[in-house]
Formats: structure tokens, sequence, C-alpha cells
């Protein structure tokens, strides 16, 4: 057996044991809470933890792009969510191809989205799906009012090749109850004009654990739940001992007592700070501070240390946002304990468009 | 011909003349200074450009991993500079493979670096060149005054298997002279020992065009230069009409009058600030502000704009970062004005460690 500290640095390492307590324990909360889990892939974007979430329960999946959805319809997993405005003649066709061998819904906030969908799905043998994509906060995409909400649903349910889904949200995070107070309003408009919608989908890990007091929503969609990261640490949505990607990263140079050099710079951790201080929490050194990346060195602060690394030394790091860091690796190692189990490529890896 | 805005989205287009006149441009420069050009590849990670500023009179290349070693050895492209600490016995491995083939040189900032570096070279027919890496202000890797560096340098010289090369320093921007001073009175102490460095490689391109007040340099070793970028073009190092790496996006929502929305997010122009307000320059609404990112969405305040785009519509951003850009998509569009040239796989992307 390999002793993950025997592995070659920079690697991300995957905790396959938190893993699974990550899935099974959002799996029980949405099951007493009676909502559908349709987890997001962004984070992993590995088939594997896709069909192990829905061997556990969940309905489908949520991808963000048309190249991940291809990836996991090439792996077998459907249903697939994409919960973006498919726009253009290349997305259009790709997402006809798509429709055509597994069950895809999409979602609009736009009537020039809807018209595009429509026309391209006029002489479909099944309709398309649409959900209409909702701001209840977050200020990204989605329309911004329940009214505005109903247009766009009469609009879906009168084009042709078109069928009404549901409405979906991606919610800022603590806005709970304005995202809540949204989603019903549009239900109820919805209800009364004879478009009561099947699902309403909200999302998130930030405010997971508050998800069944969204009353109307019918379905979840968390991504960074499977891993944690230390910014949901820090929202308290887990534990740093819920955490299941670390990068294992080496000090390669101690120029000063107080600074250590890693080779896990932007490269491997991204610039992504989610408002936290540092750029990740060091296992071993809770107290170091990692003050800046550049692309291929990250930069230590040990002055608040009494034990401090060697060169050559090899530290985990649990990143801030942990979906950014599965988009620059080729391939993860999957371990239990301190031992390796298997490496893996990032099958979605890079699917930017 | 193919026009660049019937290219799927988002994708990274790359302005060959633009490239070429910014790698004649520099090394005019460093000709007319009698100092040599020593590229880092990171910011392309493409051989062709490697091979084109050698053409056109670069001495070798940088590389920043052992990882895009191998890529440009496979490719053809030596010399190859490694400014690294390389350690632990799978990249000594690594290294030992790439000398027996190619001309390769290292960087060492402590003696743990230079007697691993020894123990994997003693036996080796050719010795290893190994330079002194110096913190000249960075406040990164490297020896902390020129005392240390002829320390070393001596560590090095007396070291089976290695040679003593010179010395090396990635500077702080904007403050060359305590980078020159450092240099200078590094390079006395050595001659005056009899271990006069043969090369002093200094680095960067924000502070490029001042690079031959840094007398005792042999040799300069930028890398965004061949791209430039929103950060360099505010550090007065260009003008945009000089950056030859554009991210193409599609507005796909636009929620509010204020605000569209891009299929462009962190995953195609990271999260670098370098220091910048927003995330990138959007050619055709110079007024508009990126505001925020998400994995797949990026966030646009329009309300200093007159003119304002559709949805739909796709628009050239100038990134604040062009290097990191180069790391997250798998192929990039050569273009000429408007028009697709070809597309080319980025053959360094991703290569970790």
């Amino acid at each position: 057996m390999t002793d993950i500290l025997e592995l070659d640095t920079p690697c991300v390492l995957i905790d396959i044991d938190r893993v699974e307590a990550n899935l099974a324990r959002a799996q029980a909360y949405a099951d007493a809470h009676g909502l559908r889990l349709r987890p997001h892939i962004k984070t992993h974007k590995l088939p594997r933890f896709a069909k192990r979430a829905m061997e556990l329960g969940a309905v489908g999946i949520t991808v963000q792009k048309l190249g991940e959805a291809e990836v996991f319809a090439d792996a077998g997993v459907a249903p697939i969510f994409l919960p973006y405005n498919i726009i253009g003649a290349a997305k259009l066709a790709r997402l006809r191809a798509l429709h055509e061998r597994i069950d895809i819904s999409v979602t609009a906030d736009s009537a020039e989205t809807i018209e595009g969908l429509s026309r391209a799905f006029a002489a479909s043998p099944r309709p398309l799906t649409v959900l209409v994509e909702c701001d209840t906060g977050m200020g990204r995409c989605g329309v911004q009012s329940p009214e505005a909400a109903l247009a766009l649903a009469g609009k879906i349910a009168n084009s042709p090749g078109l069928r009404f889904g549901g409405l979906m949200t991606y919610p800022a995070a603590g806005q709970v109850e304005a995202n809540a107070k949204f989603l019903s309003s549009a239900k109820t408009l919805l209800t009364q004009v004879g478009l009561p919608p099947e699902t309403i989908s909200n999302g998130g890990t930030p405010d997971l654990w508050r998800a069944h007091e969204v009353e109307a929503a019918t379905e979840h969609r968390p991504g960074t739940y499977i891993y944690m990261d230390r910014s949901q640490v820090a929202r308290g949505v887990g534990g740093f001992e819920d955490c299941a990607l670390t990068v294992l990263a080496t000090v390669v140079s101690r120029p000063t007592p107080d600074r250590a050099i890693i080779d896990a710079g932007s490269k491997a951790l991204t610039s992504d700070t989610l408002g936290m201080d540092g750029f990740g929490l060091i296992e071993a050194y809770p107290g170091a501070v990692i003050t800046g990346l550049s692309e291929e060195h990250g930069t230590i602060d040990l002055s608040a240390c009494a034990a401090r690394p060697a060169i050559g030394e090899k530290l985990r790091i649990i990143p801030n946002h942990a979906c950014v860091v599965s988009n620059l690796f080729d391939q993860v190692h999957l371990i239990s304990g301190d031992h390796l189990v298997e490496t893996v490529p990032v099958a979605a890896r890079g699917r930017v468009d």
C-alpha cells in the first residue's frame, strides 16, 4: 500500500470515506425533509461520485456546461439538469444531440433564450423541459420578480418544442427567507393560472441544512458538500474533519525563519479567497498563513507557529474553494486514511463550453 | 476563412501578429543592451512560440516545472532553465532523465536542495549546472544576502556532480535599484573568491524595459510580455493594442438594465486581480466593469455604459493576468485580425509537477 506521503507534489487527495459520509449525510437530511437531491457535479467532475450519490437516493445530477453533460452522459449518468441559458447555433445543436440520447433539462431567464430553444426543438419528437431561472437575491442570472417568472413560464408553455418544467434558483448565501418568499409567490401565481410548477429547484451548499425552510422547493442542488472546504467550514456548514479534498504540497524553501515556500501556487490552489484571509488551511500547522500565491509558489507566514516545517516536508492543505481545485488537475488520488486507493482522471476537467 | 465571432465560447484567442511584434520588440531591446533573453514559457505553454522566440535571438527558454521541461524537451526546445528547488527522489529522477537528453539547468537556495541535487548527480557523466536563487526584494524563494549567495555558490562548486552557474532572481516589481545593488554586490563577492558568475539571470515583465539598469545581469527572463495583459498595461509596460490574448465570451443574460452575465467565469478568467479593480477589460465596452466571477458566470456592471450589449452578443475580454488563462484551456485559437488561422492544443497546460 502506498502511503500518501510517497506521492509526488503538488497533487490532490480525495478522502473517499469522508466523501461517502458527506453524501450520506446530505441524502439523509433530504429524505427526512421530503426534498429530492440533484447534486451538482462541478465540485468533483467524476462520474463515479455522481453514480454513488444516485445509489444513495439522488434523483439525477446537475451540471453547468454542455461539455460536462456530454462527459456524464457518456458515462451513463442521467437525468441531467443544466441550469444555464443555452444560446447560439453550436450549443443548441449539442443540446439537441444530448436530448436525443438522455433525459436533459435546462433553464431560461429571457425571451431570447426561450425563442432560441424553441427554434432548435420545434421539430423534436420529444419536447425539451425548460425551467425559469429566478434571481432570488444572488444578483446573477434570473428573472427579477415572481411576475416576470410567470410571464416566462407562459412563454415556455406556449413555445413549440418546449415544456414548462418549473422554477430554478441559485440563491444568495444566508438569504433563506427572501429566497423562500420569492419562490412561494411565484408558485402561487403559476398555480393560479394553471401552470403549477412540477419542480422548484433550490441550490447551494452554504444553506444546505436550511433547505427545508424554503417550503416551495421540491429539490436541492448542493455541490461543494461532497468535499467541503475552508470557506464552507467558516460558514459552519461542516467541520474540517468533513473536508475530503486536500492539496498535498512540499516545502521547497525556508528563506527566513518566518517564511516557508511550497510548490503549490495559484495553479494548484487558485486565487479564490471567497472572503477568507489567506489561501487555505495547512492541517499540520493551523497557525501558518498562506499569505500569497504566484503560479507555482505558495508563500507561508510562520510567525505565529511554534513548530515549523522543514525543507522537503509534505503538507496537506484544505483549500478555500474545493471546486476550482478539481478543475486544475488532470487526475486526483482517492485515499482512505493515509493510503492511496486509486488514481483517477478528472473526467470533466476543463470542459469550458 | 472563419471569423472569430463564429467560434463557440468561452474560448481563448491569440493574435499572432501581436505575438510576433511583442517578441521582436523585446528581442530588439535585449540586443540593444547586450542582454541575453531567456523567455519564460509559462505564459503561453506552446512550443511554437518558444521556437519563434529563439529564431529571433533568445538563447533558450525558462520553465517552472519539470512537467513543462518534459513537454518542451519532447518538442525539441532547449536549452531549458528551470529556476526552482528540485526536491525529492521522484523529481530528482525526472531531472536526471532530462539532463541525459537535453541541456537543462536549475537553481537552489538552500544547502538541503544542493545536497539532494549532488546525491542525484554525483554519478552523472556531465555535471548539472546550478545557479543560486537570490531574494532581491520579492519575498519569495532565495537567499537573503549577497554573503549567503557566496556561501551557497561555494557549496555548489564543491559538490560532486554539480557546477556553479551563477545567480538568478525573480525581483519585486518596481524595485530595480535594490535588485541591481544585491546582484552587483554578490557578483563582486563571487569574483573576489574566484567564482565569477557566468550567468546573472534577472526576470519579469513589469520592469522589462528597465532590465538594462540591472548592470550585473547577463540575461532576462520575461514571460507575460509575449501576450501582455490588463495588469501589465496598468503598469505601463505596454498598451491595450499590444495585448495578444483575449477571452471571447457570450452574453447569456441581461437580467436588469445595468447587469449583463457572460459565460466566462473564474474557470475562464481566474480570480486573479493582481491589484486591479474588476476581472478584465471588455474591449467593446471599456466602461463596463466585471464585478464578480463564479465558476461559469461573469457578472458585469453596465451602469457607466451608454451602449450596452444584447443577449447573444460576443465580447472580447483582456484578462488581468494572461498566464493563468492559458492554463485553463486545452486549446487556443490563433488568429490574425478577425480571422481564425489555426486551433492548437496548449501542450504544457496543467503540468503541475
